[in-house]
């Protein structure tokens, strides 16, 4: 039961690895996450969860961590300066011929760890078809839920809070303090939004939206002002132990058949 | 205030629709459905909540109902004769071509309805693509939501029920019942995937599977042995009100201010 | 010796047609064809034409009705509002993708059943992809040639009524007269391409056009103001009988022996 | 009135031909034409018919002659040894590409002068979007119609001689004699076609086929052994002439107003 | 004059970045590299350099460091396990990608580190499509240059040492001394090419291999037995100093004007 | 020990070339070079030296010559009319599918002799591909290297001679000298890019250059007034000794083992 970074392996190391080994790619973005984050703010997610529940999950079973993809789908945030982002059909080849690769070796399980709800429909896309081109156990894992996306939003943010808001302000503040200046930190709530029954963030009814869409001026959407490192550091510690447990069930998991059997 | 199919409209009727038109765009598939069910089940469900929706909405704000697609993405039930799909690169291609080509004239408004889950992480692309590339304002409506995508599945489902299962057989048998095949229903539902936590239909950490991986033999995932047409037509009915009150707040939709403003 | 519509079967039933048996895919367009008639005028006339032979023909062999196209290349209407078209790669893609789902299963012999003369060039392209890629006996019939691919044109249009002329409207007055405005039908012909004896619809050199080249102002190229319904009926009952026919060939073609033998 | 290489002439002197100027491509191609053939007939055709073509029409108005595409699509032959060939996809890049680049200069008209039959489709769909994308008015003219597209074919190929038949090794005697083995030639007609009546070459239904699929064993379809160079003489001298007078319509064809007007 | 990491300003911050700015992307890559050196020897020497050479010339010149790429092209070791690789197609739209987004902001130069040889050629075509797309100065600069590509290999190489030999082993011994593993280092040199005289690393003729082509065994191709970290630390050293100089240049250049002017 | 023009073959004759012929494909370019001469220069240049050094080398080994491609990638030259040049993916998949389709004969071995230095880097990567996905040996020869890639430039030009300057002229005055137009000769030398040590032609840092970013306004960089056929022909003949010789170590080239065993 070892965690290994798969990079830092030879290639007959990492011949000698095994089916079960489960592969983690963190996936983050560069984006404008607002005046008072920086713009790796998911990529940093990414890396420090899958890093931290990689190694925890190591502990019980095989786990190899690549490379986290720092340029990745962003196009909500195209119009800012500072965000670098891939095309969706970009992205998606990049992670096809990630797959394709792994696969030449013995590793079977590949699990995508997401701190960006931008990409998450994408990856759901390549979930299925490194599944059925390269053979590969696929999973997509979430350094945390947006509010759009089944998390939470505290009340603050009347459950608008996905992007630049008290959550990830508060996870950098845990995770990179240096990088945030709270003194530039507003809220950004389109609380008209609220009107709307059936369309909205984590509502049934999705809609296609750019982060300037919504009349608040710099990017944010959500209540930054109230962030702590104290919030930060449970958010981050709760991620990364959940999806350390995610990763041990991806270690031994048998759609097949019952896994007494 | 009116309802209109698209294409028995002229060139120069179209040109009399205006912004807040919202265009339907049903959303189908082609797929095998287990041995009771057409292949076609969910375009046909597509097609008639579609309808119903943009009929009964079309009495309060300008609706127009373009042709359904047929041919989607299906791939996780590609293994079968009858699955005719389209690549995510293709159908993302299709979508593009036709909001390129929608925004030539006055409609700025496009709701998909979709009732293949299969297609719903594609059309989370498309959502955003359209609104950046040809300034539509998009919408995502479900005739009916999977297990796996917060929809509900019933007890003897165990939450499994997510193909040719109790709801989408019922449905059938309201709409076409000529097309069921009851006694060519079996119950086949992949309990051991019970066991997991993290991991499965409607959990936090989805996974890619094809319709094959359950050991379950016939493409089913669920138990269509209990479904009834009057539990269909309540599914149905359900199903067409709700989204015809989500088209009229598609029809006035404003992401950027109240709408009182 | 049976008709059945494809998405009507399950998929078991799908396994049980053969390799004789003959798909037929309508492939219509929505597009702009003047001020008279609806945009879907090829879409309607694909598929009445296609079920009307399928049907017959399933009296002599077996065929299966496939979904009709509606969205296929109108790049000549791009111009106007309520052309929906796909590329010519994206068409492509989506009849490639077609026949690679289909020869999953057994059959093997697949009819493109076109009403858009702006398609046939790129269904000869598919014709021979399908055939190699595929390895499906692929076929090209036209519900009704247009005036430029070998069709006839009344002398009141000169040769040249290739669209929303006289032909067209007739159909459309005998499938659907409600959707017809003869109040705004207009002569549009573009006597002056007669001036040329090599260059022109249906003479030795084609030409790239779109339908707002000729100066005509509408959209028509031909003079719709003579048609009738009764003309339309005879037109559309004879491409019925003729593909019928052709359909038959299609169950039976062999091209590398005699069928005698 | 000039003929010009368009190669010979430096970027300044390019700039100096205008917008009636006919840029001519010949289209060839390198595939299979039986043993006795060799496999740049459809490009030596192309090039002489193109250059006698454009030298001849170049007395009367202002002719560009580009360097001819060898390698095209010859998918049909790609069983072959010695058929080179582009995808349609590939070649419509080319095509396209090509047609980009010369819109940046002055010459707003282009004609393809094409001698392989395979092309002819792919071929009128670049028509169109060169015509759309690039601005360029284009037309498609043929060294020579095959029996398929319009062609005639004498009786001892009983209409069938669309592939290293009379015509083709007639022309070829003519042009390159020296490249002709007329002892390997052999009639390989595949005669059953003529049981259908609605399928085949030159009939209303199209179809998709490849050179070994006539059971005739040496990639030939038609009858070259009664060929000669007089014959040849006589086609190719036509269908120079032929075109000549096409291109001289081409640099004066306007599409939209009388050429008098 | 300051040095910055790209990623950790806010989109604001990445606002007051100016034009002669220089954005620096490290180009590393994931792909086997012997029994000796772990699969990330490129990435790592990537990093290192671009980090030092950044930070170096960041006290002369603004220079932003970007987020290094992992994953590019290592077609020739697709072979091996533990290889990691992008599609040429992939990796330049990756490339192109990344230019566009960062021409948004007010950067407008952009130099890649490429540690690589395999990427060399990729990047070059790269260097000017962004060039030309994007309007972005472009560099191309080399963490080491590769035998085959102008650098300089040792005696006990034969100028052979491309992969895996003497200078990359004897680099990492001083970056990553615990990722190496000398004990398996074997000297792998395919002497048999020092026969050739036009064709070879570094010789006029260049040819595609791979790095199992040479009958060597293990991939590599060279001789790491002598390296030590002293020599690896001159390399580097020499390297980030090199690699600063031209940084600094990248900064000024201006390809139309002295620099005076 | 044969030349062959591989298009003067039959499909049987191309089945008896054999694995150590080396298929020779000369890669020129339409591009401007200036006010002097023809845009066909790097296409001219190619086909002589191609087919020069291939008939020479078919004294001694089995050689068979391609047709040449003119249009290739010249994206530096886009600004000016009469470059006539592909998208660097176009002419990647131009190159890949002539290799696929020369794999299906017995030819295993394919030159690409190219004359347009802005090639180079693309035909790198196609080198590779086509060994990977074709298993074809394959290699890149220069017709003549410019002075960015290895190649000399005379004391006149400071080294920077790489389009339109001394050695081009004089080539064409020897091989085309009606095309020439010495009159139109200027000197137009960026002599400021000698104030920079790393970045530049032939230096360490390539960078990414179109012909009109030196301010010296008519796309020639280089200085052509010395030319003289005699000097040309030297050139020619050099250029053509030296392919052929390396085309005779093409046909021998085994990269696994000593020739001798």
């Amino acid at each position: 039961m070892t965690f290994t970074r798969f990079i830092d392996l030879s290639g007959p190391g990492i011949e000698r690895l095994d089916e079960d080994t489960v592969a983690v790619l963190p996936v983050g973005a560069i984006e404008q996450h607002g005046p008072h984050l920086p713009v790796a703010t998911d990529y940093y997610m990414a890396e420090a969860v899958a890093e931290g529940a990689a190694r925890a999950a190591g502990e019980a079973c095989d786990i190899t961590l690549l490379p986290g993809l720092a340029y990745t789908k962003s196009d909500e945030h195209a119009w800012s300066a500072g965000t670098l982002w891939l095309s969706a059909r970009t992205l998606l080849a990049v992670l096809d011929d990630i797959g394709r690769a792994l696969a030449v070796g013995p590793v079977r399980r590949l699990a995508f760890l997401n701190a960006h709800g931008g990409n998450s429909a994408l990856l759901g896309v390549a979930l299925r078809e490194l599944r059925t081109r390269h053979g590969l156990r696929t999973f997509l894992l979430h350094a945390s839920l947006p509010a759009d996306q089944g998390g939470t939003s505290p009340a603050s943010e009347l459950g608008l809070g996905v992007h630049g808001g008290l959550n990830e302000t508060a996870a950098m503040l845990h995770l990179h303090p240096d990088l945030v200046e709270m003194a530039q930190a507003r809220r950004s709530v389109p609380e008209h939004l609220t009107e709307y029954e059936h369309i909205g963030f984590g509502k049934p009814v999705s809609f296609g939206w750019t982060s300037d869409d919504f009349g608040t001026g710099n990017g944010v959407i959500g209540d930054p002002t109230g962030a702590t490192p104290e919030l930060g550091r449970k958010l981050v510690d709760a991620a990364i132990a959940t999806n350390a447990a995610a990763l041990r069930e991806c270690a031994r998991f048998r759609p097949d058949r019952p896994t007494t059997s």
